[in-house]
């Protein structure tokens, strides 16, 4: 494999989809798939699919076809996804426990230590069994725990500070789900999540069904 | 406005966004903004914004900038968000419960009717104050009640079926939380969503932080 250079995000937000692909795949028993099979599973270009992969070196052989598990395992390698991710969750109301529930369905990689809110109500008590904790003790347990992603469920208004407290323990990347983007310095790695938008984009489509 | 053409997904996946930068500009005062303030605010170059805008036939006025509240009240226009959507969730395991209590933070415009579960020990509870249903009914309940978009929040293998089932009952669109790509008619909208993809792009960009 080539050394990466810069790779736009676009192609780094694709690298996940083909994963899934392909692992539904390997699932059904599919050791080899050609750039064009996969072209018309997936949904883009041959041209694209073959593109995409070149920034990382390219995977196939010319008129072979991709070997379905060998492109699987690279392609986690490059998310990084043989690593184990801790994480915490900020914020423990509808938006907090919802997040916490959706993760629970990860079975590694990606693990909840702890959730932390502000409510005393809330301290003390469990989500799936993991435990919420007092705020005030996030920066703290982040660094004791080398945290490495802080998951943003907070109101609007706490965003950016629950996000700022994080960065100052040595957060590695925030998985925003606030209703505001928020920002982060260059070190460290961020998506701001807006479900919203992608219910509003479905109610554009949904108005334009019959044009 | 003139007659719009085929937008593409990316512009319309954008705007969304705009419209919710345009809302907090709003709720700060700010009534007038330049594209160039736009741009550094929203982070698309000033003439990606104005290329975007032309789709519906531009907002701005050259060398005046754009009406914040105008701007915004259009872009709603054109998502359709001036109506109220009628929905209801398949499933109403971890999943289905996260994403009612998610959906529950809007306080109008898309409302969750009913969720329609297999379970016999969850049919009958609430989530929210919203009842479960038996999944039995389905089909008869979005008939009956002109239900416009159905959430997907079954496991893998039952999303499709779900699917299948909102689809003869006369769904409009579609807002699929599965971890799979379903598969619909061109005449209904659909939106697979995988957060799972945004949390493994987000392991890539952690891993590459000290590139």
């Amino acid at each position: 494999m080539k050394k990466e250079t810069k790779i736009s995000h676009a192609v780094i937000r694709r690298m996940p989809r083909y994963r899934r692909y392909l692992n539904d795949l390997q699932k059904k028993g599919v050791s080899k798939i050609s750039s064009s099979e996969f072209s018309r599973l997936i949904g883009y270009t041959a041209s694209q699919i073959r593109q995409d992969f070149n920034n990382f070196g390219g995977f196939g052989q010319q008129g072979y076809g991709y070997n379905v598990t060998a492109l699987h395992n690279e392609i986690s390698l490059i998310l990084g996804l043989d690593k184990e991710y801790k994480m915490v969750v900020i914020g423990a109301g509808n938006l907090g426990q919802a997040i916490v529930n959706y993760t629970y369905y990860y079975k590694s990689g990606f693990v909840v230590k702890g959730i932390f809110e502000i409510n005393p109500e809330l301290i003390g008590k469990k989500i799936n069994g993991i435990e919420i904790f007092d705020y005030a003790y996030l920066e703290e347990y982040v660094r004791k725990n080398k945290i490495d992603i802080g998951i943003i469920c907070t109101t609007k208004d706490n965003a950016q500070e629950a996000t700022d407290k994080l960065s100052d323990a040595g957060i590695k990347g925030i998985w925003n789900f606030a209703p505001v983007d928020v920002g982060v310095s260059e070190k460290i790695a961020i998506n701001n999540v807006h479900l919203s938008d992608s219910l509003h984009s479905l109610a554009y489509y949904i108005n334009r069904r019959n044009d």
